[in-house]
Formats: structure tokens, sequence, C-alpha cells
């Protein structure tokens, strides 16, 4: 590999995009100019649960710019399915407080805002079920008078988790709102337990949380000229948007264009809610309508991520050998749900540890809530929480260190989950290592005070997929990359350096575009911390298949072999003979003039077994005796991230990983009333931590090649979030003793337990 | 071959695009909508040839919504030269008038109009030359001061010429108008011609042509928000306007992105007039900018097709065997020219015919006219004219059938042009056959007095170009053939066919894109015969691709051997078990779900020697003794285009030449006073043949697949009306007597020839 090689990749360099972002200037989906552009607006209901008797349209329709008011009986789309692309506006049955259950479209969005007003929606309230422990008794009401009719398959992107597991037993929980359970089992926990020096348990709870996105969700939908509909859309799944607006209307695929728009924030939550209604509302008006969502809507109406509650209970050897574990896992999915997030989070509850046995059992339960989306990793915080805590009592119990009791029992290559499925090479030790080893760790005991260290260590499992991508020379011997992926990541800054590694020319000469769904080589949606991975291994084969025609022509024309050719800053020539080289703006030249065919690489990646990422994390908290009041005053993420392609973009993940797991810990929990209704929908009441909230993050990197992995990088955009949380309450308990069970562990909650213990 | 495979080519289809074409909803370029689009206007110049002394905006920057006038001085483009693209504003001098001098850009088309009026351009008259016969005086004034200081290269896609020739003789031409020349020799043409049994010879002349497309010529410039401009324009050619636009911005490639729009009719006239202003002044406003021409500025300001004039004589044995020619070809090139018409008219100007010897001399004159852009077959038309009309004259000198004439003198595969280039092989006897045993040929000696059929026979080069494609599965087993071409003539529906054919799918199955630059597969201009020749080569080695893909990871489901495999109708099945296939849907549905690679063909197509296409003509017509006036009474065309890859696109193609070639025959000519006034810019005034204006036209199709051709088709769209003038000349002769020597064969001309005969 020569000098200039080397610098591709392994070198932080700022996102293709930082300099248009930080000045103002992308254009996300909302900024698009569109002439005769309508603008939409919902109505959302009041009722967590009802009945719809009427919807009078006739006052909004007369008010100033109101163009139309539709309602589900009238929006031209195909699917009888309860899913939210197919039922996107409450058909007979009102089923949470804020769903859609009409949309009016105006001239202007204040137009929309005030004809939504005037909307009347009469109801007959039906029971309602807002609290999970109330809708997992055999006595509650359902949830929803009908029965759910199709699953979307979108959610299973997120993870590859393995089979469908076992039943669960009968009865763990009787109540007629379980929706989905799944059991994975091996060996005989309870001999195990039974059987073990020392056992712990608790019984765990995080809240609903918004992704807080910082651009809510947005579609514009242009009927085009010949027929045919153009989506620009904040979305992460271009090509399955295409797809399921396309049997949604009745239309062939090529009648659906989906441009995926830069992303200002996503995190799993955007795909397909805003897109079916400006797509219907603009094939039945045949104008471009934008439904861009307000704040408010996007807080009550959208897919957040759903509570939980986990009982676990786990066991040890007198020697710190980990025997056991039970877990029950429950989730509240809300009233909507086209997806399983109970498997991914049983299949992560032994996190990246050895065990004897395991029994977990998991639980999908519907409730008179919104339904749930996708979040960073999502079930693993949940299942994080709850294991390393009760490892770090644990630990205590059989008066252990912490680390030591982790380190003896880590998973490696091949160890099974609990999913059955085996894990890929894991960078668990070197991670825990460089935590060990930080003086953070090693002098904790010298904190003053109310102040401790937690230790944690998450995982997740990266996901593979197929993907295409193309690669080509320019006129100007500039390289070109193209995809069809939403870039919600900066994914596409790594694909840059990946291409210009493998060609031998500077970064700055790569430009990577994404194409829509009409002409882009097809993608897959962005998520599961698979873009990188499965995309990138589409650029690396892209970019060699470039080399190699490169190396083809330029041979020819030096009358050489190309296996004795190499690339090197942006010259093609003999191995050790740089005077003899062709430039690449030669090469591009003669395919300008038609004397070389066009240099054109395609990749074809195949889906490729996942490497999964581990982060492990140490928080060191001050906690206010008086206040119950938790201040992080420094943290410290050690992740393995395979190859680093650009370390900078590596350390922002784990960076946003930290301060996300911090909103867990400290801050975030979506609160209904007893009647159901969001009573902290705005950021002025649901706090995220800002900038200025976050203390020095530092961030170790642990480069361990993933085999399969695009020049070795793995997928990390999740696994910097997972153990974070568990890393404060562990942190609180070494501080305070007092031992955090519910997230976000809030002045309140902690005062409380201090009070208590 | 299966019964479905033969399908796909060969029969007759509408072009893709005829629907939404006659529904009249196609976008073009002047239709796209943009949120705050300028408008611009030119300032025009009234003088021929003149001194710019000032101009004058200030009353135009007053006038309401006018927001910028931008004279040559301040047009933010790099260039020095004086090409229509670097300098598309007078400096200085101006040429011609109509020359653009100024743009005036404000908020509406009107505004910009009334603007441009208010513009004051003080000049100084300086000596025009408007004719061609006083410009190649020894003692005419110079049409330009100033030297042209570059050439473009776009003009050399049109032809591939051979070499650079040799000197002309001294003083052939003593002018200081005189721009380029060259001479093409073989032999000792005057000696042959000494030798000569029979000789003839004539001088012929041609005016100047407007292409009259439908859509005038029209650019729109935005500013993109990360900087950047997208150009969506009609033309010809996107990724030289990517390049050029590019350079004369300062700007790298790719912060240009052209979009070529639905062309409504080009013919060789459409590249880089309106681009280069639209886009200096939206990058200089910072607000999205369109120029589309009015009809009186694309009759004055574009380029047409020049003037020209021929001196032919020719000779033949006793027995009709042709021995030499001598030409003397002059074109006018107008003022500002970029390009070579001269050379193919003079590798032409030996037709389809072998020759002992010949002596080409070709020169292009500089006048105070517009610059002359290509039209169709550029050059070839009057080549034609002057020699199928020598022919017929020839051919009445030694008593011979005019068809047997030249069937006795045929050139074949391998005889060189006289660019000394060999033709490609050529189905020019087949063609000859079929009109000489067509009874409108057979019968003519029955017509009725002043009745007559005339006979000729045309050729065009045909081009080879360098060429990407990509040809894609979709989710629903139907395939995207994306290529960067503006789809000038219908090729994308060729393409359409050409990949059906492959893939084995029906036609319908498959949809054509085109890219924008900064995505699509590197295409060539269209032009020169050469869209579906080159890039259809490109198109029939993407689809092998994707079906080398589709059969592997068939075989791989079916457990076969991928050579066993065929697909038919849209399913992979095993050869001769139907029953055992697998879809391409099921196919298309596991690469959407990531079980499966994506399915991406590519194809790189090398530039091929070009396939020469051959179109000879009958044309019976009528003249009217008393006024001169000529009726095209029938029409027969039998051309040789290869495989004919939908027979009805090429009837249509077939059928335009004919109604261009009659145009040339009877109608065009775009005129200039004495002042250099053009007098007939406008359709009221110009006359182009209508669709009740042409006669019947019987379409023969001589399928001789070319070689290197993409399924064996040929580039056929120009050769269809190179000698249709000439057939209407030699048909007038036969009706009347009258020889006339000069197009377009007016009523007064041929009333005034018929009275001299």
């Amino acid at each position: 590999m020569s000098a200039v090689e080397e610098q591709a990749i392994g070198v932080s360099r700022p996102r293709l995009d930082s300099e248009e972002k930080v000045r103002g200037v992308t254009r996300y989906a909302a900024d698009v100019p569109h002439l005769d552009l309508l603008h939409a607006r919902l109505v959302l209901a009041h009722d967590a649960h009802a009945r719809v008797l009427s919807i009078d349209r006739d006052e909004a329709l007369r008010a100033p710019g109101v163009i139309a008011v539709f309602t589900a009986d009238d929006l031209p789309l195909a699917g009888n399915g309860d899913s939210r692309a197919e039922a996107p506006l409450a058909r007979d049955e009102i089923l949470f407080a804020g769903q859609p259950v009409a949309l009016v479209v105006a001239e202007s969005e204040g137009a929309a805002e005030d004809g939504a007003e005037l909307v009347v929606v009469e109801t007959e309230s039906l029971p309602a079920v807002v609290d999970l422990g109330y809708a997992i008794k055999p006595d509650a009401p359902r949830a929803r008078m009908h029965e759910e009719t199709e699953e979307s398959d979108i959610g299973s992107e997120h993870a590859d988790v393995g089979g469908s597991g076992e039943e669960v037993p009968a009865n763990e929980i009787d109540s007629p709102n379980v929706a989905f359970s799944v059991r994975y089992r091996h060996g005989d926990a309870a001999a195990e337990l039974a059987a073990s020096a020392a056992v712990v348990a608790g019984r765990f709870r995080t809240p609903w949380i918004y992704q807080a996105y910082l651009e809510t969700q947005v579609a514009t939908a242009a009927p085009q000229p010949g027929g045919g509909l153009l989506v620009e859309t904040s979305t992460q799944a271009p090509f399955q948007t295409r797809s399921q607006l396309a049997g949604l209307l009745g239309q062939p695929l090529d009648r659906v264009r989906v441009m995926p728009m830069p992303l200002g924030g996503s995190f799993g939550g955007k795909w397909m809610l805003p897109d079916p209604l400006a797509a219907a509302a603009a094939v039945a008006l045949g104008r471009p309508v934008r439904l861009s969502l307000t704040r408010s809507e996007d807080f009550l109406a959208t897919n957040p991520n759903p509570a939980g509650e986990i009982e676990l209970r786990i066991g040890a050897t007198a020697t710190g050998e980990l025997t056991a574990l039970d877990a029950k896992i429950v989730f509240e999915r809300g009233a909507i749900h086209g997806w399983g997030i109970e498997a991914p989070a049983a299949a992560l509850i032994g996190g990246v540890y050895r065990w004897h046995a395991h029994d977990v059992r998991a639980y999908g339960i519907e409730t008179n809530r919104v339904g749930f989306g996708a979040y960073r990793a999502p079930g693993a915080p949940p299942a994080a929480f709850a294991l390393e805590s009760l490892l770090d009592e644990l630990a205590a119990h059989l008066r252990m260190d912490p680390a030591d009791l982790r380190a003896k029992n880590l998973a490696g290559e091949g160890d099974l989950r609990a999913d059955g499925k085996p894990w890929s090479a894991l960078g668990t030790a070197e991670c825990l290592e460089l935590l060990r080893d930080h003086p953070m760790w090693r002098e904790r005991a010298t904190l003053p005070e109310n102040e401790g260290v937690g230790l944690a260590l998450g995982i997740w499992f990266g996901a593979g997929d197929a993907a295409g991508a193309g690669c080509r020379l320019e006129d100007d011997g500039s390289i070109t990359v193209v995809t069809g992926i939403a870039d919600m990541t900066g994914a596409t800054s790594a694909f840059a350096a990946i291409a210009a590694q493998i060609l031998g020319v500077p970064v700055d000469r790569v430009r990577v575009v994404t194409a829509d769904t009409s002409t882009a080589p097809r993608s897959p949606m962005v998520g599961g911390s698979k873009t990188t991975f499965a995309v990138g291994r589409a650029v690396v084969a892209a970019a060699e298949d470039a080399k190699a025609q490169l190396l083809e022509l330029a041979a020819a024309e030096l009358e050489a072999d190309p296996a004795d050719l190499e690339i090197v800053d942006g010259v093609v020539q003999p191995r050790g003979a740089p005077s003899q080289g062709v430039e690449l703006v030669a090469l591009g030249q003669r395919v300008a003039s038609g004397s070389l065919p066009p240099v054109d690489g395609r990749g074809r990646a195949s889906a490729a077994p996942p490497s999964s990422s581990v982060a492990g994390h140490l928080a060191h908290i001050r906690v206010d005796p008086d206040t119950g009041n938790v201040e992080i005053v420094g943290w410290v993420i050690a992740q393995d991230v395979g190859t680093a392609i650009n370390p900078a973009l590596c350390e922002g993940q784990m960076r946003g990983g930290v301060a996300q797991a911090i909103g867990w810990a400290l801050h975030e929990e979506l609160i209904v009333d007893a009647d159901g209704q969001v009573v902290n929908g705005s950021f002025v009441s649901y706090l995220i931590p800002g900038a200025t909230d976050l203390p020095p993050i530092e961030t170790l990197l642990v480069e361990l090649p993933a085999p399969d992995g695009p020049l070795g990088a793995k997928g990390i955009g999740e696994a910097c979030v997972v153990a974070g949380p568990a890393a404060v309450a562990n942190a609180v308990a070494a501080a305070s003793g007092a031992r955090l069970r519910e997230l976000p562990m809030t002045p309140e909650r902690v005062w409380a337990e201090l009070a208590a213990t």
C-alpha cells in the first residue's frame, strides 16, 4: 500500500456535507420549492380510544384557501390493512390520542391549519388502556377492537434475529392485549439458577422516548406530467417507500419515483408516515402536496420508542462464572405496530457474556398509545440497563470488581446469542481493557463524596444486506460514486474515503451522489448499523471494478500488463516507475472524446453476516443528595469499530450515542395522563440534552478489522448508545448506594431512592 | 431464439413517449416550474457588421421588473474565445444582424421583453459581406476583424471524416474570408475526365435553412443550495454541455448538473446556445434564470444550415463506367463557427459509387451572417443534389437508364469514400432494386404530360462512439434501462425493445430512464445517426450483463448450470422445461428483501466502426407549366436500416426525412436582404411542409444486419433526407426538361428555367 493510499481511510475528515449544513443551505425535504404547492395539515384525535361517529368537514371546506378535506374513506389508497402506511387516517376506530383522523389540504400552511381546526370529529368513547401494568391484566379491556391484518416488513430490517423462537408458557401474561410473544431458551436456566452461589434479580422500567430529530417528518408528492408521482421525502427507506406507495396507489412500480432528501436526524423513526398521505392527496388533487409535520404532530402522531419492563434474574458461581439468566421482557407496542422490538431485546438480554443457560420470554402488548417505532438500537438500551445493572449487583454480592466479573465471562466469536445465532468476532476484551486501564476507572476510589464511576458494556447486532453501487470516472479524472441511500449518519463520506482508498486518488477527488429510485443502484434502507457495512461493501466492489477497468485501459496505453500497474495519487503507473504513468484526467478526457469506453464500475454486494460492534462506557457522575439531581462529570466510551474509515465520523457517532444515552438516563420520557393525553409533547417540556449539557466525552477506538466489512469497517451507529444508561445507573449506585431501576433517573426518582436507601 | 424473444424487436410499436406527447403533458425544458424564476430576453444587433461604441442600459434597468442587463463584459464567463459558447454576446464587434448583444433578465417574460427594447446599442457600421459570391472575391472586405481563437469539438461528433486531407491549390479561391479548406484527391482526375466518353458538369446552389424544430431553444439554470448549478436544457449533448459550462463558469465538473429535457425537435441544432447565457445569469444573480428563445430569436440568432455552392464535373466511359469527379465545394460559414461542414460534404460528393479518380476541394467562407450549425446529415443533401442531378444528365448523354447507370457503379464494402476511408457493408443494390422494381419507376413512361419520376440515392456515414448504459431488475420483475442521452428520435424506445429481446421479457416490462449527468452512465451526444447504434451497443452489453446475472442467480436457485437456462416471457427456466422456471418477479422480490444481490447490468461500449446507411428515393411530381409550381404526387423511399428494431420508428425517421427533403427541394430558404437582414424569419414567411403538404410516402425497409450494430441495427436518422432534393430535381427534369441547379425549386425558379429551356 502506497503512502497516498494509506491516507484515504483512517484519517479524520469533515463530512462531505458539513460545509453546506453549517452554511445553512442544505435543502431538506421541506425546503424544495414547488410551484402550485398545496400544504396539508392533520386533524388529530382527542380521544385515546373511541368510535368515530361522524366527521363534519363542511365548515373547513368553506374556509379560505382550503382545497380538500380527506378522511380514511376518500383517500385513494388501496390497502385494507391497519398498518400506519395502509391506514394513515383512523377509520371507524380511534386508537390513540393524537391519531390522524383527517387531512386538510390548502393553499398555504396557515389555511390548512385554520381548516384543520374547523373539522368536527364526533366520537363515542371506548374504554382506553394507556398503562402497561393495566394492559397486561386478564380483565383489561382490549386496546383495539379490530384485529391487525397485516405486518409491514420494514421493521425486520433493523436486526437479523434468529428464528421465531419457541412458544411462551401459557398464562405468564394472560391479557387480551398480547399482540406478540417469543421465547428463547437454552439449557435448564431454573436449575442453573437454583444451583448458583449468587443470584440477583430486578424489575427494570424504561419509558416511551421520542426520537427528537431536529427535522420533523416531511413528504412532498408531486404528480408528474406524464403520470406518476415524484415523492421527495425525509425517509430512511426510499426503495421500500417506492414499493409500498406503488402498492397503495395501485400503480406500477415505475410510476413512483422516490427521492430521499438529506435527513435532519432520523434515528430509526422515518419511513412511510407522511408519505402515503401526501401521495394520496397529490393523486386525488393533481397538484403537489406537502405534509410537513409540525413539532406537535411529530410528537403526538409518529412512532416513538416504546416503553418496556424487564424482569431479569441472573446467577453466578462463587468464583464469578455466570450461570444462567431468566428474563421476562414486556414492551408496550401502543395501538398500531408493524414489526417486533421484542425479539431483538430478547436476543440481546444476555449482553456480551457467555451463559450456561437462559430462558427469555418477550411480549408485545397493545395499548391505546401511539404505535411504536425504531429508535437507535431498538430494544437494546432497556436490555443493557437491566443486565448491566444486575451485573454490578452480582459483583457486589461476590465481592468482585465489576470489571473483573465482566472480563471473566466475555463471549467470543462463535458463542451463541440468546436467540441461538453466533456472535461474530468482537472487540469486547479490548474495549474493557481500555476502560479498566483508564484513570477514570483506576482512580475512582479517590473521588469525593457523592461522586462515582459506572461501567457498562453494550452491543448491537449490526446487519448485513444486499446493496448496489456505481463508481464512474469523470471527464476531469475525478470519481463519482452513486448509491440510492438516504445519508443518515455520514455514510456517504465514508464511501468517498473507501473509493479513494481503492482507486488511489485523493479523497477530495471523489464525489458521492444519491440518486432517486428511478436511476439509483438498488440500495437498502439505512438503519440497523448497516449502511457503511452493507452499502460500503458495494462501494468497495464498484471501486474495485472501476480500478480494474482503469488498469486495463491504461495497460493498453502503456503496453503493460494490468497486474503490473497501480494507481497512485490519480496516476496509473507501473509499480516503481511513477514517471511513466498516465493520469486519470487523461483517461477521462479520452472517455469524453469517445476514444475509450466509459469507466463505470459496478458493485453488487450480497448480504454478509453482520459484524457486531461492542461499546463500553465509563460514566463519572455526581449526585446531589439534597435534590437527587445527577450531574454527568465526565465520560469515556470505547468502541470496537472495525477499521475506522474516518475516525472523526466514528467519534461523531460515539459522541451522539453518549448524548442520547444521557437523554435515556436522565431526561427523556414521553408522558401521558390517565386519559392517554401526551402531557409533554414539545421541546419546552420534553427534555433532551443539548450541547452545553454534555460532559467532556473521551472516545477510544478499538480497531479490529471486520472480515466481511468494507476495508474492515463495522456498522457502529447503534452500539454506542446501548449501555450508556446502565453506566449512569451503575455510577449513581457507586456514588450514592441508590440503585435506580427505572429510566429516566430524574431528580425525583433518585431522591426517592436515596430516601428509601 | 424463442417465440417471445422474436417478438421484442422487428415489431412496430408506438414510441414509449407517444402517449404523453399526444396528451400534451410532456414537460419540455420551458415547462418545468421553478419558484423565483427569472426570465431572460436577448437584445439582438441590427447591423450585419459594426463596431460597438456603447451599450446604454440605464433606461432598461429602470423598467418595472427588470433585474439586470448583462453585456459581454459583465457576464461571468471565463472563455476568451470567439465561439458561440465562449462569447454568447457580441464583444466589440457585431458580426451579423441578429447577433445577441445584451441579455435582459426580469421577473417576467414580458418585463424582460420590455426591458430589451429599452437597451440602446450605439454602433459604428463596418463593411458587411452578406453574399457568398462577393465574400470569395479577392478584394472582399473581411467579414470579421477578430481572428477566431478556438474551435469547439462538438461538431466533430457529427461524422468521422478521414484525416485532414491535403492542401488546396493556391488561389482557387483568393479571399480574405477563407476560414477553412480541405482537399481529397485520388488518382488523376483531370486525365480520367479528359479521357472519358462523356462528361457533364454543373454549379449547384443550396440555401441557408432553418432547422425548424417546433420547440425553440431553451435553457433554465438554477443555482443549487449547496452551490453548483442545475441546467435543464433542450440539448443534444448533456455531458458536453456540462464540461463546457463548468469550464466557462470556472467550476469543477461536479458543480454543474445537466438534465437533458425531452426535445421538441432538434435535427442537429441544439447545443450550448442558450445554456451559457442562462448559466452565467443564474450564477450572477443567484436565482434560477430561463432563456426560452422566441421564434424570432431562434430564427435570427441560432445556427441554421449554411448555404453552399458546388461546382461538380463527372465523367464516364461509353459503357457507363464512372471515371472521375472533380469538385469545388464552397460553404458559407457565416460569422461564427466552430466546426467543419465542408469535410463531410467533400467525403460524400462521390455518393454511393466507385470512381477511378477524384479531386475534391472544399472551402469554408466567412460572411456576416449567423454562424452555421448542423442540420440532419450536414453537407450531404447539397452533395447529393449535385451528384445525383449530374448522374441523370450523364445517363441521358449515354442514353442509359439512370437506374442502370447507378446500378453499374455501386460502391461496396471496402471501397473508399472520397476521404479515403472504407465504406462498411451497404444495402445500396437492394434499395436500388426495390425502387427499380416499383411500379412508380417501371410505369413512369405512362405518366401524363408534366409529370415525372426522379430517382436518387443518398448515404450518410453513421457514427460510432463510446457509450455507457445500465440495466436493472426491479422489485416487480420489470427492467429499467438507464442512459444519459437526450432522446431526439425515439432511440429510447429502441433501447426498450433491445433489452426486452435480450432479456426475454415483454417490451412493456422495460422502462427507459434518462438520468442527469450526475448519475447517468456516460453517454455521447445524440446526432450523426449514432444514438441507436452506439448507445444501443451499450444497452445490448448492459442487458446481456443483467441476463448473465439473472441466469446465475436462478441457476443457484434451480440447482442448474446457467448455460442450461433461458429467459422466456419473464421466466428463467431450463431449456425445454418451462414448468420448472423461476419468475423474474420472484427474483426481484428476493433482491428487494436483501436475500439476493441487486441485478444491475452495465454496458460499456467502445466506439465501433460506423455502419453507413443508404436511402434511395422515387419522387413522383407534377409541374404546372404556367406557374412553375411543383406538386409532389407520390414518394417511395427504400432504406438500408440494418435490423429494424422497431419498424414503425424506422418508417417514422424515413417519413420525416422525406418531409424535410421536400422542404429542401421546394420551400425552405432563409433569405437576407442586401444589408444582411433576415427577411423571412417567421413561419409566416419561411415555409416548411406541413402534414397536409406531404404526398403518400411508401417506405421500404432493407434489412441487412450491421455486424457491429446492436442486434444488427444501423443509425438511420440522416440517410433518409440526403438524396430527396435530388430526386425531386430529377423528377422535375423528367417531367419538364427543366434542370434546376438551385434549391429550393420555387415556382419562380422553375418557371424561369422552363422559360429558358
